[in-house]
């Protein structure tokens, strides 16, 4: 079968760019969420459109939402396969065994993809690509499975079958722990002075980046899996107030740091994310009003496409460092373009 | 005066990076390390050439390589201003007082800079481009501190001066806890199976990205600054059990991630220190080139000044998103301009 409409009830990061995604390979989407602003976004970002005759539903919703929303969901479209994309499955199952929803029409799923931002305003048609998308087939009817299958094929995403409850405690440890430990580090911060703060490097940056995150969706995934998140914090626990004990000793400090470099090794290199190949464009500007346009005006005349870009600026300094993403061809292009009319352009980096 | 010759003992990351900024102005660098394959490797990138006449010597070694090479450093080059570019700098002070090297001939400092990659293959001229460099100028020679300040400006970095103990406590919370922290997540990686860790996305992967950084450096820096930093993984033990006393209400946890939140939030972004509060613009444009000009156009004409901005977009779609910050009144302005002139412009938030 092909998938021609699919229902997303949720406009979130999520639902956002799953319909993003599908609108691309001419799939229908209608775009629903209980926030009217968020829905309006995403129905404009999308081109949604209603239908009658609905494939497959979507709970992209926070996990607390979706209880309340699968008797309704089903009596509006039984003929609809159904899936979430919830970041932990054990509880949704129950969820579902107590509904009017049919265990059998309901596949448990999560895509092992996020952002830190969150709503519709992130969503990106390739946040999935790469990607491993994990579902529980188990007792699922085919047609549920076959249908899903297609969306996660449509959207550059693996399918990867796990029971539920290894999932959770999967998860527990790839992204609820690192997710506690980035928020509680963060926290560490309250007590430092301003001016401190203005010294951090790109290695503070990093490991507090995801404690931007939501708190009213992981509040949420917190609790709902915390018999599997309490042993690795116990663990963390222990191994902290070690550390504490041998500060000063050279070599308990070194297994720490070695201990850590063996187990960031074992994340895999190339099965995660794909990473989107750019070529990275720096051009050092003046920090004052207009210096974007007319920077952006030469893009456009050197006819080359941005696909991304970043704005560094450091305190005390009169210049800003603008990164641009290109393609490698547009990044010569534009960086011999710029050179030509007095930019401070340098080396592009892969 | 102007800086003619620069000698830099040490030719991992940090010397090598200083000795090829140096060499694009056109300074005479002299580059040394007891390691024979380094110091060649850094002498070939560097361009390095000898000199009887050095303005200044940098001590770029490993924290405890620097005591050793205090005197014999000094009587060889007595007229040589002295800095060191350690991550913690109170022991090094102490270092100097025992030595024949005189106090106010030698300037402790640190660039906020590095990789987790070392060595010298790792140098890049550009790796202090726009960070900050800190010295403790307390009782040290102008005419050092001149030299010093040529440098860091010849570097593109600034100078910021904190007193040392000082910068010991800021670089335990920035720099040295994360470390740690870093390392303690990943170290928990080991408890997990293969496969699940094939399913890491993203925040796995920045959260660990400093866990590969080089145990023999850490060990020193750590054992050298224990006692800034054993207060701190206190706090972080505590609140630690804390959250595993408190994983099944929802809101502790979200109390967690929302002092994470506050803590990220203090590390500043574009303007460093004045943690300013942005009003966030969405529109959607359409993904071809010229938009992004045509939108900064209307910004200049709207008299706005965009403080940061964010595209996203993905190969392929049909729309892109354009989330600009701006203060809440040119936000509101600039809304209304684009409205009246046809931009897809939606409700901005903060």
């Amino acid at each position: 079968m092909t998938l021609s409409h699919v229902r997303i009830v949720g406009s979130g990061l999520i639902g956002t760019s799953i319909g993003l995604g599908l609108a691309l390979k001419g799939v229908g989407v209608t775009m629903v969420d209980s926030d009217g602003r968020a829905q309006s976004l995403a129905r404009d970002l999308v081109k949604s459109s209603p239908s009658a005759d609905i494939d497959l539903t979507i709970f992209a919703t926070p996990l607390g939402a979706v209880k309340s929303l699968l008797d309704g969901e089903f009596s509006a479209n039984p003929h609809s396969a159904f899936i979430d994309i919830g970041s932990v499955k054990s509880k949704v199952k129950v969820e579902v065994s107590t509904s009017s929803m049919p265990l059998n029409r309901f596949l448990p799923t999560h895509p092992m993809a996020g952002r830190e931002m969150g709503g519709a305003e992130s969503a990106r048609a390739d946040l999935f690509q790469g990607r491993a998308w994990i579902v529980d087939s188990q007792g699922v009817d085919s047609d549920v499975i076959a249908r899903a299958s297609e969306l996660i094929e449509f959207l550059g995403a693996h399918k990867v079958d796990l029971d539920s409850s290894e999932h959770d405690k999967a998860v527990a440890l790839i992204s609820h722990l690192p997710q506690l430990v980035s928020s509680l580090l963060a926290k560490q911060l309250d007590g430092g002075e301003a001016g401190w703060l203005e010294l951090a490097g790109a290695g503070l940056r990093d490991t507090t980046r995801i404690a931007a995150s939501d708190a009213k969706l992981w509040r949420e995934i917190i609790t709902a899996n915390s018999q599997a998140i309490k042993p690795l914090l116990e663990k963390l626990q222990s191994d902290v107030g070690a550390l504490i004990g041998s500060l000063d000793d050279e070599s308990s400090v070194a297994q720490v740091i070695e201990e850590g470099q063996r187990g960031r090794a074992r994340i895999p290199g190339k099965h995660g994310g794909k990473a989107r190949e750019y070529t990275y464009l720096p051009i050092v500007i003046e920090d004052k009003p207009g210096q974007l346009a007319a920077l952006f005006d030469e893009c456009a005349t050197a006819g080359v496409n941005v696909e991304d870009l970043s704005i560094e600026h450091s305190p005390g300094q009169f210049t800003g460092l603008i990164t641009l993403a290109l393609s490698q061809m547009d990044a010569e292009k534009l960086g011999d373009h710029l050179k030509a009319h007095g930019w401070s352009v340098h080396s592009p980096r892969r």
